[in-house]
């Protein structure tokens, strides 16, 4: 029974790619003022660290940690990544922003505030390693990179191994994986590195010269040199840590740094009887180049490293080989920047391998390139990370980059700020209560990403949310109800609201004969249900008869019923209603751009469009204003053309309709529409039964107060699923916080608050 | 200020035929075995006659009395009087029937037992009125017509007429066609009159001859001739009856027996302040000729007629009038049946005012058929339903026309017996549970017929209920999850049961990649969102790369996600689950015929299609079998042609699949499925949160015991808005209530029971 050659004899087709990936990043909050380590506390958004899964803080106050859930490939971990940093960008004071690199800025042991966590052993372990290793050498920050290899495939090579038990094998597997990675980390040191220098006063003494990775070097956060834990053998591995623990060189189990660490359990003896669940590898330095700290090529290049270190065999002498490739290691990681890596270094070994898992395993081109990628890097220094760190070291200074960069990453999350990155496939809402999941530290999963489809929890609380507000707390029927125009409207009547006078009809004598009911008045002929607005008349003045009769026709050719209903003059708002109480009401107005006597028409709506809320397909809160056939033939109707210039103050409306989906701009109406007509909308939600309801007035004139005996308003519709990110990001006027609402209040438990 | 003439100055376009409408038919429940009233209580099925809106009992306990809410039209009465018809026939004994005629059949005071009322008030009332006007003369039963004009029609008439006040108006309006109804009804009496003979013992005197209407003259049930209530005013009404009451003449208000009777209040007095609401037309036999004792025809001939009444001038002396009309009636009531009107009766007066009304206001052309039908009545007294009657008396008896067709209409109310009458259009699920709404006396509304939309009330407890199980007691993200087939599997897989392994997969080359993982077991490939089974392809033995790749491509062109799942052998159940229990299990097997060694295949499907529950869309529990190409095509697949002659005891199957809609045959499976299963189906319910759900489950052996460490079962889908009315009526077994169950789980105070 071995683990070697395992890999050499498995079948062409093993799914040897799939693997579950977790992602830690720490970095440290900048104050945009002092350049220095933020002396504020963690950010209170974020809700509670003592459960926050997703944001938390390493050892000090300013420096967050960003910790990705499992996630099924490296493209997800980095996507979670990319989700969990834009929230705490977008968390943090708004004179802050996060620094881009492993070293520190030039700092100060009074700066580091240690973090401020309510457990008290963590509090005191954290004193301890203050004590220990210095403040300082605390707040350098890298990434930690967590792999557990695929269910199916160690199942797969389980059963080719000869092994009996399955726990012995994944361990032995496992030990291996982890033996050869501390075998082999000097490339990856000499590919990732990217901590060249210290701020004064970080070191006693100055570097010589910049290297490659301080952190990944004896000078970097490190036990001292007298423990040693051999890797061989799990059994000696257990014990050699316990007794360190036990004789106090070691305060605890997780002292013991090691690039790689066996995951899975919080005592390391249950691995012996549980066995190793995933490895942690802990060697890489933040890459500045990129706001997440690592690019989707490092984590499939280290993918690829890792399933190389399988392939390989196990060092015959470990404890010596893995001696060695330490100072291997040591050497790299003080070596210039633009420095190669040394002739002994077995490279060759490892690209060999990698050649022959890509070749054996038959894997997509893209790994290939990868490859050809460390080639070349191996080749020229300059391309690696630190190598091109070392240049612009050069321009400027390290800490001028770091500024820089740390900049430029925190104004790119205010960049379409209303969106998730990572998430913008997804409908606006759904990233919107999204962002709340991850800064308020709800669990979550995309149980259908397509479908909207999310499972939320907090302990053993599940909640599952579709589509932003679709949730347990409204019950199955009423949003039926609400999708049907005449059902809604006999239950607002029935609940004494008033809603348009009218008649559903099913064919057209009764619908004719109807005529003299309503020949006095305004009217909307329409089909009973109408999709697009097909097969509307809307008649302003009282109709002719035969004009009637026409607009019959057109509804009953779209539906086998029509409803014939006063129209209703005045200007429409939206309420949105959650749980019984308004949380918001928006007037929507008609495309439209105002003149200011130097700019044309053409010019004016371009620039209206350069709003960064303006986009398309509903994946920002306003849409592009178009200038087509509507547009135009609305324009000529007024007497302008599209090169006209508008004269100063002039307003031009470029739709009839006010939907935000056609360009219309959204307004929030909350704190001007008097408190008489909130109260009025809530309470027909609640004789609805609704919790989440978008409820549409008619009101004439909002000054005269309403009351449900002299209404002075019309219901025209309820809408179940209504639309929350118009609420929140308008046009004009504050907004209001919507899906974070709805969040605190499917988790009541978590006492969220804004 | 008159109430005169309204009509004739009123535009044409008047919605004059706007009107509501009520019935109230009573009928004697009958014994079979002895021809005679039965002795039997009020059926328990019909739940508590303390709230009943729809079935009470009369003056005796046999005496049932149907009545309909209020309706819209007169089709609309006549639907609800149809079902509730329909649900009290089959909720009396199987050996008992409702008595089609106004006169009883051969009864004893003995034999009338009074109806057992909780109310003591009601008890000695009818207690009180047996003793005055003896128990048989109350054992007779009659329909009664209430009638309110339309709102639209009052307002206008109201603007038109000159009063100031509304009240005043109305109580006008309704007095006057009181009083022309009084002077008028003879008409009606000829009409409809249909109480010919009394059996013997039921007057101390035979009659001499067959007359008209025994009830509808001095001989039926009917206040002493001493009793004079003035119509012609309102305020003299009301003191006259109040003086009655008062010197105890009668024993209560409604003690008043008029053919024409105030409504709207309990107390008369109340009419001066709060106005009269409608008028009850009492004078109706039941027309024996229809199982609903009243048509269409007569239904509108009477709207007719009312109108007639108010077009009609109000007598200039209305108390003398209305006395001689009285005798004129009486006189109209004890003629002959094939007695023409007496000459002096003004009935040209009355056609000609409908004829007026009809030119006036443009009727449709059926009101010109219905005064054709009076006109040729008049003529020929032989058409009159008392006419008609008399025909059958002559062939055989009253008591045998009665029984016979008392017996038709209890056949036929069991046929069908799934569906509710009246109601055939709407889904079956939700006949069936209207059935149990109006048995149970709950008050229900359509809100949208063709979307199946119900409002159900009890006092002030309302439920809303679409598609039969669609209600408040599921919430609103629940049935959404379980219409996402891969959300239902990931939720119900973490919950811990057994779902078909498989994946999700996007790309074609991922779905290549994972063949290696299914390459040795019997798959399905199917895109992610299934319609009508197109893009599925199975494999019951592994498939080879080429048909597995093909399958792929298959898939995606269906869907950009497509599922590959492991394939399920076994049989497969349906298991319904209400609120956390199973209440039914159904096994469903393909169409398939069963040979007798004598008939042809093709004879014996169309033998099989006999069955009464087979029927076309959804509308019967079990689908007509075709003989279309698949089936044909199976057959000859199996070697045999539709004219075969299939051997004895030999089963062939029609399809392949074994949906109920393509003829499948429902098996009740609940007695016969081990409980541990039962148990299984409830739990997977419960961890989903569904309150109403169908479980499908495969499952190889029921006699290996379910458990959920070693399942024996695979969960294949869940379905919100399960099927219900398959569990009821099933092609074998004994079958489950399911649609009471909902009533009782949505109003668990009314205690329904079974």
């Amino acid at each position: 029974m071995s683990v070697n050659q395992l890999l050499q004899k498995a079948p062409a087709d093993l799914p040897l790619l799939q693997a579950n990936f977790g992602l830690e990043r720490e970095s440290l909050r900048i104050d945009k003022n002092t350049q220095r380590v933020a002396q504020s506390p963690h950010p209170d958004k974020l809700g509670s660290r003592t459960y926050h899964p997703y944001i938390q803080t390493d050892y000090s106050e300013p420096q967050m940690e960003m910790i990705t859930p499992v996630a099924h490939s490296t493209k997800q971990a980095l996507r979670f990544l990319e989700a969990i940093t834009d929230v705490a960008s977008r968390s943090i004071a708004t004179d802050q922003y996060l620094w881009p690199l492993s070293m520190p800025p030039k700092i100060t042991e009074a700066e580091i505030k240690m973090a401020q966590l309510e457990d008290p052993f963590e509090y005191s372990y954290r004193q301890y390693l203050g004590e220990k290793y210095g403040k300082l050498l605390q707040s350098m920050s890298g990434i930690h990179y967590n792999m557990e290899l695929g269910a199916d495939l160690f199942k797969i090579l389980f059963k080719n191994s000869g092994y009996t038990s399955f726990l012995a094998f994944k361990n032995d597997l496992y030990l291996k994986l982890a033996q050869n990675f501390l075998t082999y980390r000097w490339l990856l040191t000499y590919l990732y590195g990217a901590s060249p220098i210290a701020e004064k006063g970080f070191f006693e003494h100055n570097l010589k010269q910049p290297v490659r990775s301080i952190r990944n070097s004896r000078l970097g956060y490190a036990n001292s040199t007298d423990i040693q834990v051999p890797f061989d053998n799990l059994q000696n591995y257990v014990s050699k840590i316990e007794s360190y623990v036990q004789n106090g060189q070691l305060s605890a189990e997780k002292e013991f740094y090691s690039s790689v660490r066996l995951r899975g359990s919080k005592h390391n003896r249950d691995y012996l009887t549980k066995g190793i669940t995933y490895l942690e590898f802990r060697c890489f330095d933040l890459n500045p180049f990129t706001n997440l700290a690592i690019t989707q090529d490092t984590l499939d290049t280290v993918h690829l490293f890792a399933l190389a270190m399988l392939w390989l065999d196990a060092p015959k002498d470990s404890q010596q080989t893995i001696e060695e490739a330490q100072a291997l290691n040591e050497k790299v990681a003080l070596s210039h920047p633009l420095e190669k890596l040394p002739q002994k270094a077995p490279y060759s070994l490892i690209l060999e391998a990698m050649a022959e898992l890509i070749e054996h395993f038959k894997l997509p081109l893209y790994y290939k390139k990868l490859l050809s990628q460390i080639k070349e890097q191996i080749k020229d220094p300059s391309l690696t990370i630190g190598g091109r760190l070392y240049q612009k070291i050069q321009q400027s200074s390290l800490e001028v980059f770091g500024q820089q960069k740390g900049q430029k990453y925190q104004d790119y999350a205010w960049q379409a700020y209303y969106a998730l990155k990572g998430y913008e496939n997804m409908e606006l809402s759904t990233q919107m209560l999204l962002f709340d999941v991850i800064q308020k530290g709800v669990h979550f999963e995309l149980l259908d990403e397509n479908d909207q489809f999310l499972k939320l929890w907090h302990k053993n609380h599940i909640e599952y949310v579709k589509n932003g507000n679709m949730t347990s707390k409204d019950n199955y029927v009423i949003p039926l109800a609400m999708a049907n125009k005449v059902v809604t409207k006999k239950i607002l009547k029935e609940a004494g609201f008033s809603v348009p006078e009218g008649a559903e009809l099913d064919n057209k004598d009764d619908a004719l004969r109807y005529y003299a009911q309503i020949k006095n008045k305004a009217i909307v002929v329409k089909p009973k249900s109408t999709n697009f607005g097909l097969g509307i008349s809307i008649f302003k003045e009282p109709s002719d008869p035969e004009s009637y009769a026409k607009a019959l026709d057109i509804a009953f050719s779209e539906d086998s019923s029509i409803l014939v209903e006063e129209y209703i003059a005045g200007t429409e708002y939206r309420f949105f209603i959650l749980d019984g109480k308004c949380e918001a009401v928006l007037l929507r107005i008609a495309a439209n751009v105002v003149g200011d006597g130097q700019t044309s028409i053409r010019e004016l709506i371009a620039e209206k469009n350069q709003n960064p809320l303006r986009g398309r397909n509903h994946r920002s809160p306003l849409e592009i204003i178009n200038l087509g056939n509507i547009e135009l033939l609305m324009l000529s109707q007024q007497g302008y053309s599209p090169d006209d210039i508008l004269p100063k103050g002039v307003r031009v409306n470029l739709r009839e309709n006010s939907n935000i989906s056609t360009g219309g701009d959204s307004i929030d109406f909350t704190e001007k529409m008097p408190a008489s007509y909130k109260k009025l909308a809530a309470k027909m939600a609640r004789a609805m039964g609704a919790w989440a309801c978008g409820v549409d007035l008619i009101i004439p004139d909002t000054n005269v107060k309403a009351s449900q005996e002299n209404p002075n308003y019309t219901c025209i519709e309820l809408n179940f699923n209504p639309s929350m990110y118009m609420h929140t990001y308008c046009h004009e006027g504050p907004g209001q916080i919507i899906t974070g609402k709805i969040l605190k209040k499917l988790f009541p438990e978590l006492n969220i608050h804004f």
